[in-house]
């Protein structure tokens, strides 16, 4: 536990730039005193904030570079003018020459999976990197994957995503054999994407060590926590997550408007005070903030682009419970024994 | 008004089969006395529930029948043993006759939209049916399409699901120009399925008359109500939706535990009470049951094969408002406008 964790952040990232990603790391750095941080970005701007933090300050270092990766940009520009010198690029590089344990951006989701996959490359047998998410369910927590690193999946793809995402299920949870299901629009065996099936019949043949593969899930079942990782393709997974924190967010407005509508409801509401927070924690976005890159040979987080510091400090938090628990060794084991070998020369192009 | 609205019931679909049907046939004839029905299933089964109920018998009609299609059939094995003589295929045969105007079943979805394509045939210039989901949002309802008749879309499908999900708005909400956008994982032009971009690329152009396109929308979008039409193709708007239903379902379930934890807690929700009723009304996935089969030439609505009476005449409600604004009429007309025509001459099967 004296041991120090090395974090390296991109001081740029996010909508709102330092001002959450420092105070972010100032509230971790208040939970877990044995970290370090490295910020890259603009001294300028960085500099003031860790000066009016001293205890931040005093395990801190920063790289100044005046150029940040554009939130618009499609990842192909965001490489070209940031390559070496950008603070994403430079974040990523700390990991990649181990001065860092792992690396948190809020930037650009796109050019940080580009320049990751560029900088740290790829485990071995993984063509693509994934982001997996952690999802607040009725029994805990449920790790999804992949929320949008890349669009379409094959049958390979996706056992590899369950594989990683059990890996991390082990980690995370504590769980030895974590229970693995396919997100598939119906229970039975004869609905669903072709790519799915396939996949399915692998998980159920090979009868992995690693994970008790379960079956197919639908939507409704992520939030009841049926298992413990739920794996699909990019673009549905992405939407799902989106969907959630929607649908949370909206049924939040509603009860918000009914608390108010009477002078009951509002004395209601005050009695009830300690167990609105409690809902309202449970139900807070940024408890669940931080994208873990799965498949990288390196640890990156990646932090909602609009969160604030506790957002943020709870994208550090994952970091440094994976790093805690050396997640990428316990992949690549993993890997191994489910028998992965590169099936392709050249990766496609995340973006 | 004194025009009469005749049903066409599936008595056998759905978990609970003629109980809920019945029942919630009930509920909608007491909402709108000038419904009639005709029950299509097992006469032991049905006449009993039927004759418990006098005002809702004397204006039904029974079909007896004893082959019911199974809810874990794939479309295929449906279609043999229940074409021609099944309970779902007699009540879409009744719009087909022109005996009914709309036909409602909970059965197996797959079948349902396979036996409605053989019998009632696409709208001309349609080759694939959709499903239309009524989602409750922030600002008041939104369409969701398609929700899961079919996996896959080319940008011509995306753009005929646009113009058919708008002439949808148009009737159900009576916006004369009702806001279209695709779902998508990044607002960006740079992100996403490239026949999403391209169905974006062709809204854009063609500026249509009858509705407004957007842009881009991501999943926390459908909930807020930033737009009346939210398309996508049926695998990723089948996620979203049973998403939506799970994380509703999943606060609810927070909200109780919490307002249980304590005395205090207890009390609040007594003062409250009046006001969680609301939330929980306007939360009740039950109030959005019905998906609408679009793109056939008849209408046909499918309910949750898991509801209640309540969610089944909820069902009825939504056939009951499209037939009185002749949805078939304006799609055709909305669709003639597009220039929409015949683009193969072998629509592939939906399963």
């Amino acid at each position: 536990m004296s041991h120090k964790i090395r974090i390296a952040l991109d001081a740029m990232g996010g909508d709102h730039g330092p001002a959450v990603v420092v105070a972010g790391a100032e509230l971790a750095l208040a939970r877990h005193p044995e970290c370090e941080f490295a910020f890259f970005g603009d001294a300028a701007l960085v500099t003031p904030l860790l000066s009016a933090r001293p205890a931040l300050e005093a395990v801190s270092r920063l790289v100044h570079t005046d150029v940040a990766v554009r939130m618009e940009d499609k990842p192909s520009q965001a490489l070209r003018y940031g390559r070496w010198k950008s603070s994403m690029w430079l974040t990523i590089e700390a990991v990649k020459k181990r001065e860092a344990d792992f690396a948190v951006s809020a930037g650009n989701t796109g050019a940080l999976m580009v320049m990751s996959k560029f900088e740290l490359k790829m485990l071995p047998g993984i063509d693509r990197p994934a982001i997996a998410a952690l999802w607040p369910t009725l029994r805990g927590e449920s790790i999804v994957l992949d929320v949008g690193a890349s669009i379409g999946a094959d049958a390979e793809h996706l056992v590899d995503l369950a594989v990683m995402g059990a890996a991390t299920a082990r980690i995370l949870f504590g769980i030895a054999r974590p229970t693995v299901g396919l997100l598939n629009i119906g229970v039975e065996e004869v609905k669903g994407l072709e790519p799915v099936r396939e996949a399915g019949r692998i998980l159920r043949e090979e009868q992995l060590p690693d994970l008790d593969y379960v079956g197919f899930v639908e939507g409704d079942d992520i939030g009841k926590g049926k298992v413990d990782v739920v794996v699909t393709e990019g673009f549905a997974g992405n939407i799902a997550l989106k969907t959630a924190e929607g649908t949370a967010r909206q049924v939040g407005q509603y009860l918000r408007d009914a608390m108010n509508s009477s002078l009951s409801a509002r004395l209601g509401y005050l009695f009830a005070r300690g167990a609105f927070r409690r809902v309202r924690a449970r139900m807070d976005p940024r408890r669940a903030n931080g994208g873990v890159f799965l498949g990288l040979n390196g640890i990156v987080i990646k932090s909602h682009g609009g969160t604030d510091a506790e957002g943020f400090a709870a994208a550090i938090e994952i970091g440094h419970g994976v790093v805690q628990d050396e997640l990428l060794a316990k992949i690549t084991a993993a890997l191994g024994r489910h028998g992965t070998a590169p099936r392709h020369a050249l990766g496609g192009a995340a973006s």
